[in-house]
């Protein structure tokens, strides 16, 4: 019987690692069916993906990648298996909704666990498509009472992302080192322009002729965490900031799907708040 | 009490026309809100779209308005009342998806009173927002019976407009007419380059760097009516002509949903096969 | 003999401004080849560019409008008058080419009267287009004492736009003044991300995917003023922050350009540090 | 003393090619700078452009890497040598300035030998740069007169590429072939829409709502050849047709200098009509 998996590679760079690797492949008589790989000079630093189908045994291909990569390799052998993701969102429904036609049509890798929201606004979207909603009010608490309560929800439930889809509330650094690289987010300016918060005021406010949307992994600092997909927009005098807001929806909603579909392909490397995306 | 209404003025350009149009909407007190205009010098052609507020009688503004305006002009005044749509599609559901989650957010201007498919596909999701779901099969039957089937339904519905989110079945000449410039159709390339059939496989044989989508008026030429929106993204060699299309389900959605909007808010004028989008 | 003019009017929005402007070019019987106007709704400013043909008296028509505008009305009749630049650069030569092979091929709509630069890099690409060449070293003197001799130099000339191609130093307060909107730059990111010095390598560190370029008016405050154009282009983690530059080149060149044609055919006004483009 | 080489390799696609490349490196002690490799699954074609430096003999690395691969590799070791391109040309001067100024830069990795025309409009153009102009007039002769007249004058050259930087004239199936796969054209359209003459008064009378231009090599079926480069820009209806040539000018420049630049670095490959741009 085949197995497929995907090989995740990550270590200092040195002579030979790609003739090395290719190697274990080849001796183990795999089949390549995708391969990239990336030296960073600057870092030193080597990066590579690569798809084998064949008759392996995982722990096997494992210690043979281990023997012939640097000490501090990072190996990864992710056999397929569908990915679970828990959306938080809270009162616009452009990126869940989009996430959620994905999902139906089965265009999604990965199945949706819940939705968690701290506002209702959602709530009927969100059951159209028999997924369970968990509103958790942050009215009249505090951001920790309310992080605590979200946790509470979040440790019965098995995933492997969790999907900010315009969720409006700044995550502290405690909540973000639970799960730590496994928070994506969608902010809705072309970063590291208009930080923080009403970033399309702000864009209208200076005058810009362009807007985008940034997707990235969720950091201690806001809005700073590794970039993983943005677009953009032209904008002229003739939009009012609200309807750059309404323009701006397509490129969140696209932007964040796409970098979505990125991770749960295993496509996404991070180094040094930075990622190399195959 | 006050009105509100769009203004669509198109008609052969003449000297002065701005002023006693303009003028009309003065002597009357109205606001105007928004206003656009364009001279297609080549044609002669004058097109004039103009929101404008206050209080009116809607036949005495008429009236005023065709009696400064050369004889051949078409002048609506449109006053704020929700459109009705149609969708036909088939298999995909990315387009209606996209589609549907605008009705359900209120952002789409308009109700959508059926979706008709000839497949079965697509029931499920559309059933999700309670919207009635028309299966009629076009197997074992000709496409005049076919298109008969369809006509005989639609005929029981009120609608403005028939939007084919990716209804894949050519349109008949005669089905057309019923519907003059009232049916926008989304193609998956970047019109006119792959016409017709298969448009990512001709693409991805053709070997080029960048992939679109059209949406246009239909018109009985296929894939030949006025151009409303257009947009593309850039691919490479790594894109199989199902990558292609894959990708391009994105640009697809948006360029539909965009060119509708366009349509609702009666932005678009159509003149010899093209058309002014204000 | 038919007179042409662009007539530019900016003032305080109210009631019936298009048809009483209209109606002065129609009472004088000229022609309109080109008209938009545009409200600033939030800031009740009205803006309005048309191209009239016919005969006129620049006064009368100037008298005309002005007793129909608000008194706040600054009112601009610009005829038919090539233009005339100066451009100030540094050592890189793609934006300075740039403008010369339009010049050369009469696409530009200015002639250059000189180009000044604190380097020796650029005096043989300028020669050759036999334009003069005024070399302005700043080294071992202050930055007051370098803008003296430029000024110096400046006085001197006609001109009505100075064009910063990639010009590496600081103007201060004092200098913009002395020319107030009417010194265009070139700034390497996509403002407002990245201002001050070396975008790319900042661009590089924060690992975005997408650079661009802002061209804009200077003022006092640096990269701070209205925003003219802006582009960008796709880069991804194989580009070192040189290759980001080094790309950037031909959307800085672009960009720069664009927007000096729409300041040279005087469709760009200005509003409370933004733009209205025509 | 260290060696530096291009090493492009393209044949049938079997197990084990990686590997047994990358041993070839790493058995001669050579440094990877660069590498990248793609498998067209549907044609079995494997392609790899490696950027190697070290000691090397040339010869005994094109054995060792002969030995290891499929007959039918071809096999390319290209040393630093900077590379010489002939510009044909007609009479806009956008593409061939664009060439110049990144040749006067430095930033072109070749040396123009020669600038041939078929009209005189660009000889002062040309001249500035001190490179020579060969106005060949086609002026009352035939296309094989006129062919015959270039070729001769070609044969005197030694040069690696032509560039038609907006030649206007059709190439002979006769001519193309002296140069197979050695010619690249732009052509101002965003193939395949609108091939042949006057691409833009074609998408103008389509009105379509984007245009852009093509740059590909050049086959014996006019604009058919392999694409390597694309890019597009918006129009709207004001676009006149000669405001699209206007503004497709940028656009052609730029796609034809980056193919260029992709070409001169070794980076395309051709197969099946089709390019594999690393």
């Amino acid at each position: 019987m085949e197995n497929r998996a995907r090989v995740l590679i990550d270590c200092s760079d040195e002579k030979g690692l790609v003739c090395n690797i290719t190697k274990v492949f080849f001796d183990l008589d795999l089949n390549i069916d995708h391969n990239r790989e990336f030296v960073d000079k600057d870092n030193s630093k080597f990066f590579m993906r690569t798809v084998v189908t064949g008759k392996f045994n995982t722990e096997e291909l494992f210690k043979s990648l281990k023997s012939i990569t640097p000490q501090d390799a990072k190996i990864k052998i992710i056999e397929p298996k569908r990915k679970k993701i828990v959306i938080m969102a809270t009162r616009e429904s452009h990126c869940l909704g989009d996430i959620l036609i994905r999902w139906e049509s089965g265009e999604l890798d990965a199945d949706i666990e819940a939705v968690v929201a701290n506002h209702k606004d959602l709530q009927s979207l969100t059951h159209r498509f028999n997924i369970p909603f968990n509103y958790i009010s942050a009215e009249n608490i505090s951001r920790e009472e309310h992080e605590q309560k979200v946790l509470l929800l979040l440790k019965d439930i098995d995933f492997d992302y969790i999907v900010l889809a315009k969720y409006m509330r700044i995550l502290s650094n405690d909540f973000v080192e639970n799960y730590r690289w496994r928070i994506i987010n969608i902010h809705h300016s072309f970063l590291p322009a208009f930080i923080g918060a009403n970033p399309y005021k702000q864009a209208h406010s200076r005058g810009v002729k362009i807007i985008g949307a940034t997707a990235h992994f969720v950091t201690s600092n806001l809005d700073e965490g590794p970039i993983i997909s943005q677009d953009v927009i032209p904008v002229n005098h003739y939009y009012k900031w609200r309807d750059m807001q309404k323009a701006g929806k397509d490129v969140e909603k696209i932007v964040l799907s796409k970098a979505l579909a990125l991770v749960l392909n295993d496509r996404v490397f991070i180094h040094k708040n930075k990622t190399v995306v195959f």
